[in-house]
């Protein structure tokens, strides 16, 4: 057995390029090799994928599945599905896809309507698979919209500023609903990629926070990292961190009063999204109405100190 | 960019006239400005409104739907789809409506079908497009179903009065069915809106309970918070409480037997809510035939020390 | 307003007919009077009942509707929709629900079809009718399906037996699947319905157990209650417990690893229920295969010591 | 009533041919006898067959269902539903299973259309029959996808080797997606059968971990047991092992955060799955690309310490 790892690279000093540990949709960035497909794979993946590729895919099954249901009625005979039986074989074509189109969805106008026993038996199976996708459909259907969806939204950047007499990491999250976010809590994690006997290896630091969780969550929360003499921050240098190509991974979760769930969501900061002495901008306030107001156009906003 | 906060009023004085922090129906009462719209507030919306707007949705959207297509069917020529063709432009249009309802339920029954390619192919769209319309309504049914429903209801006012040599602050909670609510769980929180700074912030103080869980719920709890040296309502006034627009928020969590799931409820008083030195009249009691009997009707009900 | 609590017989002397807390089917055995209707109340009655009521329901409805459209086809008149007209209105109500079954499930042979616009117009909104009521149908059977069920039979009767120099209270339940449940736990309640200055008040006593949790429970596992000095049954007669209605609930909960939830269950014992001095037979062992055996049938079985 | 327990063989020393305890679907190799058969084991074993398997069993259905409606109409009368009657009585039952197939799913070309009363109450009943059998088909369907599936691989073998001046088992563990698998938290039990007054007994041991749960699996995890004074193993002889049937259980559970769920994953080893004094090979390293690559066919991968 070939051992792919090798042949792509494995063991080689690759951090001179090392990406990030986790992408921005929030998923380990690994490179899977000789994984087994999965059907699973194709399951979450339709639930994954924006509403519009969704639609796509779906309209694309349902001329392929219909083109295919017609060839095979042009095969057995178009004289079998319809009393207009054309010289041009297009046309006969497309008389059966939209015959074929009158089945699987079940229309069944019988303008058009299987005369011979093939036909009837190919149709019968048609008709069959038409409900079984359409099913399957309503599946994923719900499947997307019962996916809970994640109502926080974080900061573009970290702040590092002077706190207390000392510094401290600050990271922004912001509630983007009305809904009562029950408990919100926070895990900070440092990854840094070390060289360890001239392998590479992703190491883990847990970033002791002021405070892991609070009650609730009605408009924003910023996180805070103080970087006393127990942060591995404490005996960094910025350039230590630029060549370490550190990460930091916000592990955060509530309970969605409206989902009845707990909801759980990653961000990851890199190096670059750092920014220095600055503080984040208060972004709500009491209107004239009487009501807080939240502006979500001031969640990434900072300020001089 | 402008920043529409400072536009509605932010940094006002607006405290005069401060709004409850959360609503009757268990949202924040946030004002969310600059907020991208977001496909899944479609779907929670729906999930959350009544029935009778959802089925007023549900039949204006097959109006509209059934419409639009009519249209296109009359632009292909109605002689494309019916033998009846009406000089008379409503009615070729309604002939048209009635055959896109045919269409669209896939109920299809024949007298009136495409004869030409393009309105073949309109309906063929058609169909798919009412069968994905109604695993999509398949969807929010069901979403709206397996909504876990909260069983509990809160008392309408807030009681405080003389408890163990002190004074207490008590609220009643009744399970409104038979379920088997388990350990029932209660946090409960006092919002002050207090000035800083020229600016106004809510403070939130967790209220120390007697009680913060029990075993199960059979018929109603009175949750206690004693008003102790420890409590917030110690040093306050009357007046005091009545000027930061005093708020109680309850969460209120348990497992639901019949669900499966853990549910939380969120409830909110406000200072005029409140009722002073008298005690929630009991509810229950057991009825001749021997089995407990409560009445839903004096969840309410308060009566003299 | 009439307090019909009082109507009923609130505090009277009922305990001589004091009847069971919790059910057999383990919902509390409360009367509620005074409550608003809910919807959500007839859902999860689809949702409880047995599967022989569930589809006579359905197929009640189907005739009702029908039935109701019928009689709007009638109204407008049979010719609308049928070339066969009769004299026998018996004959055209027949036809008009054949024709509106075949509307409503979107079948639409078309040999029966709407011609006039009346008649069209009720046959759209019937088709639509239709497939709303099969969304709703399918919500219903996927809440059904879905709805976790409890995997654990508990003993119909518990025990009281010498156990280490003590008595100790006994209740046995079984793992009636393959199915790994994970951290089972058990929570035992001893209820006593007891007279306070004349009132009669259910009072819950936690009962310790040797065990409240195990790893895993692959055949039975019996829940032991030592009675020691601390026990609530410890100064009580057999005399005080009969009178005072004891009843002993079990709330039982675990990790099903493939419905991949957590499931609560909920069992009650009467003082009726208890077996003295016997012990519960061992109900399972190696067969002659290798692989444990469980006898389901000896689950209730108990033997002298 | 007849113990079958004792019938097969229970109490029999039946050590020497002891099967596994957890087969390796993970799921209790337990034999049920005089279990009540339920209708919901229908719908789990619906859930867990194999794709193809279900799709079989839907066929099936189809034409049995289809069959047996064909029959109906056939006794009815072929001219109730066709004017093409055969004299042939096979061409009269395919006429009648292409009319049934054609009313079920309610596709209704009405080329062949009920005519008489019997038929037509006949086919309203199928076009029913047939809505509720795909919402049920639905709720199958969409009970396969939702059901929450493991992410996890388990190494095939488990390993024993000298740690840190000791003996440690070692068993590991992969994360096969790219989905953030948020504390992972494992508990290693071990099962011994042994004689206890002439009976066997399982007997169940926690193994103690080095680490008991991790704040993410990005890849592989190795779950160390040391072999320290604690240890059941400590005392045990290789031929103890073996003798007692040694099978070791692992509990592993993690939140998807793709599935917003707790997983648990049960996975089982016997003695024959031991590897002896070799460790783990590492299957994961930092690609060309910059981004970790991880191999799956290393996940069983050992080499020489």
């Amino acid at each position: 057995m070939v051992k792919t790892l090798k042949d792509i690279g494995f063991g080689l000093n690759a951090t001179k390029n090392v990406k990030r540990f986790i992408t921005e949709d929030g998923r380990f960035n690994i490179n899977h090799v000789n994984k087994k497909s999965m059907f699973e794979s194709t399951y979450s993946y339709l639930i994954r994928i924006s509403w519009i590729s969704f639609f796509s895919y779906v309209l694309l099954a349902y001329i392929i599945i219909n083109s295919i249901f017609a060839i095979g009625y042009v095969a057995i005979g178009v004289d079998d599905i319809s009393i207009y039986k054309s010289p041009n074989v297009f046309a006969n074509f497309l008389n059966a896809f939209l015959f074929s189109a009158q089945t699987i969805t079940t229309v069944g106008y019988g303008v058009m309507s299987p005369s011979g026993t093939l036909a009837g038996i190919l149709a019968a199976l048609e008709a069959l698979i038409g409900l079984l996708s359409f099913s399957f459909t309503t599946g994923l259907l719900y499947g997307r919209f019962s996916k809970p969806k994640t109502l926080i939204s974080f900061s573009k950047n970290f702040v590092v500023r002077p706190f207390k007499n000392k510094r401290a990491l600050m990271i922004k999250v912001m509630n983007t609903s009305r809904n009562v976010l029950i408990k919100p809590k926070a895990d900070v994690i440092l990854i840094l990629h070390k060289e360890v006997n001239g392998y590479f290896e992703p190491e883990y630091y847990n970033l002791k926070l002021e405070r892991r969780s609070i009650t609730f969550l009605p408009t924003t929360w910023t996180i805070v990292h103080e970087i006393d003499e127990e942060s591995p921050f404490f005996k960094l240098t910025e350039n230590n961190i630029a060549q370490a190509k550190a990460e930091i991974v916000v592990l955060f979760s509530y309970y969605d009063d409206a989902f009845n769930n707990e909801i759980y969501d990653v961000k990851s900061y890199l190096y670059s999204d750092l920014i220095i002495d600055k503080k984040f901008t208060k972004s709500y306030g009491y209107g004239e109405e009487g009501a807080i107001v939240l502006d979500h156009s001031m969640l990434d906003d900072v300020e001089k100190l």
